[in-house]
């Protein structure tokens, strides 16, 4: 297997304590020369759901063979497996490696992409130490099997095989897409998450819009899409596709959810007719 | 022209989400080995005043030749230019690439320096996609062209040749400065940004007030300016040359944001007479 | 002395305002190539006693001769010296190099580790500028004097030495140890810090619990020690061994420093047995 040398973290331990200083640390002295990327540290504390969002949104734009160490571990010193999944469709290049805690964090990730071969992290050997914290697997466990993988170890050296379908899912349920008497469609979905402009991101695809005149329905408010903020007027109601390939609804210059109250878990509807039927 | 290697980013993107993460993971994929400097990723949602503020406060501690990006950008989407400039005096060395969208954020870095050639980015070839995102420039155009030309590329490769002259500029008034009858001087000045401890900082430059003895007027409220925040006593309010060169307005182990309840625009008037004079 | 082309910063600086990617900056003029970690720079504005803990918690964790620049500092422009210090037991491979003021910041780390040389920063020809600003010597003395030393001087280069027992501390007072009549022991210590998650963090280390029965009493409420949070139950309260080896007070998946009201400095009484002899 072939890795790039660029290891990415995520986790829930904040920027006010030198804990994500002690993770690269730990990494730098296994190898100087990693590139070391930050997702976001600032998941909300033990927020799996989260985590499994912002991985899966960010997974694609890193280089092919990137380690993700990821630690936003609610279950840590309970009998939740550590583990290392190796995911692509080319086993001697896979597009990544995930490190962390088997408690859906990567389920989001792995619903996009197949797995080429997991294992439970068994292998002390390649701790910090054999004798790892009950609290901080990430500085003991986690962020030193993620810096040797990143260093060309292979999955083999960290753990024993186990079965990819074992892996714990975190996956909210698929949306529903109905065709309408009038010709136009209605698609159900679910808020995912929510980002640091209040922006509230559904797990309704932009593929289900594009080339579509459409508009959002969430608690009976109805929310016009457009192609971007400069369609609409501050303070407006918006829905548009987000960045990262989903429909959002948003607030131009303002809060989407300070002003509809909405958070992730609940429903949302769109419907959307074809521009040329119209 | 010759570049650095290193690359420095600002943005409004927060910490929260993996969006600074994703420009890395972008930029990684283009050239691993870069030097990649974060200044801020915490300019306050959309405010271009504060993130010109900041990169023209930052500019002169980079190395020759960096690359800046950034991305603070209310009207990405619309028809505002994507542009990169070269800054110097040098064009085989020039001291900085700007790359980012063409609405004022660079005027402050362009008040201290000249151009010396500036581009819309019109070549997609160093754009991730063809097809970028309507919402997110900086992930899809800014990121992969900042570093490309931190790898080697010129401006001319990026893009075609614009007038420095059209560029948008978001420069405060000048200071206004007068000699008074008692042979002290008054300067006229604009609060133009306020620091993350709630200092105040005038666009008063040090040199008014080097070897003088002075003070700060704000609304009827009279404030000693000070050689260092030592001379006065905790809570004092106290005017200083702050560290990046511009007359400031602090309080002692305190905030004087919140004290005076002043903000950016708000004018500042200075009272100074030599030393030796008085 | 050999160094590890590794350098960590910590300050109070936040992350809102450019300072630290000056500091970064300045350090990459110097030397381009060096790997550069960020503990924090979230410590609570001139809060020494919080950057005293962290930089002692994190020490263990970075490569051998990591230099370490550390800037909170609110005796800037006061007499208070600039020092740097090689730690450790081998003057030709020391554990750490700590540059910053002589403030009691270091005191922690020194606690912990034994002192090879120390040297007040007399040498201008090693910092940003002979003038350097009243406000910033993070700036201009502190990270330019770590980037030389991480790229290979000497600390005879940098100033001239100091006696090691002139050096200011900001140690707590050590734990008292108590035999009980019962066979208990009693451990009384102090509060030294508390982390992003609200868990209170003693000055008692895990060798005083481990293999033992106990407990802590603050305020009149007992709270019991545990090995891991999966051994409690949600928003409980409950004692442990923290990932940095001090004995904690958490609440699972809440805040202990909001249900306790209790901060830095507040006593703390261990009441541990024996597990054989319970």
């Amino acid at each position: 297997m072939v890795q790039s040398g660029c290891l990415a973290l995520l986790s829930d331990f904040g920027l006010s304590d030198p804990y994500v200083g002690m993770l690269k640390g730990v990494i730098a002295q296994i190898n100087l020369h990693l590139t070391v990327i930050d997702l976001t540290h600032q998941v909300p504390p033990q927020n799996v759901a989260f985590a499994r969002f912002a991985l899966m949104t960010a997974y694609p734009y890193l280089p092919p063979g990137t380690v993700y160490v990821a630690v936003v571990d609610p279950g840590v010193g309970s009998h939740r497996r550590a583990i290392a999944v190796a995911v692509g469709t080319n086993s001697t290049l896979p597009s990544g490696f995930l490190v962390g805690p088997d408690n859906g964090l990567f389920s989001g990730v792995l619903s996009q992409n197949p797995v080429i071969a997991a294992v439970e992290l068994t292998n002390p050997q390649y701790w910090r130490t054999p004798e790892p914290s009950q609290t901080f697997h990430g500085r003991d466990i986690f962020a030193p099997v993620g810096a040797h993988l990143a260093s060309g170890r292979g999955l083999s050296d960290v753990g024993r095989a186990i079965a990819p379908e074992t892996l714990v899912s975190l996956n909210p349920p698929p949306i529903r897409v109905e065709e309408l008497d009038d010709g136009a469609t209605r698609i159900t979905g679910t808020i995912q998450a929510t980002d640091h402009f209040g922006n509230l991101i559904t797990n309704i695809p932009a593929a289900q819009v594009l080339a579509k005149e459409w508009g959002v329905t969430v608690n009976d408010i109805e929310i016009p899409g457009q192609q971007t903020y400069s369609d609409s007027s501050p303070e407006d109601l918006l829905a548009l596709v987000g960045s990262h390939g989903w429909v959002e609804i948003a607030v131009n210059r303002g809060n989407a959810q300070e002003r509809l109250r909405l958070e992730e878990g609940n429903g949302v509807g769109v419907v959307g007719r074809m521009k040329d039927k119209g």
